[in-house]
């Protein structure tokens, strides 16, 4: 991979009903529901200092600084050309936003202040689990190399006091997610099921740093109205569509 | 507290719709809906040895028995005088269930065999939460003395290969529940929700001993219809009631 997508190998795709236009690489990783989830889930309030890690090309970041004004926006991304792209995509929405190149193990020193949020979409897979993408890039924002455990840890030492963390990730990953928490308390899990009914393929986590209260396993959040999939036809259920197309918060959160 | 309970300290209690007359204390631990909706849960089948860990005065294994036949039912329960009212419960119902007193950390010998499924409904309270109960042998039955991964780990020695544990407890201590799990996979969590939209108050969590396969977190299951309590008129929501009052199984672990 080149350090940097060129223009040819870039789409460009709208999101919040086209409140949004980001480039992504035609091939490799591709943000879909997923980040604007995360970032409608995020209760940061204008003024706030917010974190991403492992922030690809972008998308969680951007919906937010769409969503709340007047945000300080940090991300920090391993693979040079998805960070790249998301500092393009930062300048053509007008959103700031100071994404660095770096490992979360390893800190890069501009991100070392401390944060009211930290956001974090991490890989699905495990080390051993699923199939190998065929893009190098893909594979490497898909599949973990770095443990849970280290982003959470990363995110804990990066948080204020009182700070809060939110994650996206694949419901099957849950324990894994909850072993990693020490140091946080009040955690929140919400499920996100495809249809009523079906089991959970997303979790969204929150958990404050540093809090006593108690664990809280939400209702799920139902993606798609009906017991089947509509072909074409658009079928989100009217809360994911207000996240998704217009731009809502997730206020399920506390 | 004596070691039983005399007849005027019984009460006299349906379950299963009627199905199951079953006694217990006036004062003290009185089983409601968890212990039969653990029974449901568990899919034993006839000719499959059960263990119950902290039976109480048998209210699970009962329900389990009445559903069905052919089972090979124990229990182990700590307080003698629950115990015996377990013995008594089982001998008016016809239904056989080997009750031991004893402390789950020193299994009695008569219970050291093997069993293809281990069911618990453990306290719910940790040593520092909740209110004291007035009751000591009620106090006994709700507040955690032995640690959730002490109930675990006594289940997974009690197991088979394959064998399935299945517990229900307050929804808050599933973080405790999961990562007491070691040596099980599989891991199925139903959540239960007191009304649709409503954060889950307990959880029955499955988990298979040995096994390889991903955690899985289903849709909840919703207790009672409507938006607010009706008052003295039973607002079961049909699955539940077809558990609560029917003593059908919830197939929803498959």
């Amino acid at each position: 991979m080149t350090e940097c997508f060129p223009p040819e190998a870039q789409s460009q795709d709208l999101f919040l009903g086209g409140r949004l236009r980001l480039a992504q690489p035609r091939e490799g990783y591709r943000a879909a529901a997923d980040p604007v989830l995360l970032a409608a889930a995020c209760s940061a309030r204008p003024g706030q200092a917010v974190l991403e890690l492992g922030c690809g090309v972008g998308v969680a970041s951007l919906c937010l600084g769409s969503r709340v004004p007047g945000l300080s926006l940090s991300g920090l991304e391993l693979q040079p050309a998805y960070a790249a792209l998301a500092r393009q995509n930062a300048a053509t929405t007008g959103i700031a936003f100071e994404v660095h190149t770096g490992d979360l193990r390893e800190m890069p020193p501009a991100l070392r202040g401390s944060f009211d949020h930290v956001i974090a979409n991490p890989p699905y897979f495990t080390a051993e689990g699923g199939t190998a993408a065929r893009d190098a890039g893909r594979e490497t924002a898909q599949r973990e190399d770095t443990p849970l455990s280290d982003w959470i840890l990363a995110a804990r030492k990066r948080l204020h006091p009182g700070g809060y963390l939110t994650m996206i990730n694949s419901a099957d990953r849950l324990p894994d997610i909850l072993a990693g928490c020490n140091g946080f308390g009040a955690i929140t899990v919400l499920p996100l099921a495809p249809r009523e009914g079906r089991a959970a393929n997303r979790v969204i986590v929150q958990a404050r740093k540093g809090a006593k209260g108690a664990f809280r396993l939400l209702a799920p959040l139902i993606m798609h109205e009906g017991a089947v999939h509509g072909g074409d036809r658009e079928s989100y259920a009217p809360l994911a569509r207000s996240v998704l197309r217009e731009g809502a918060a997730l206020a399920v959160f506390g």
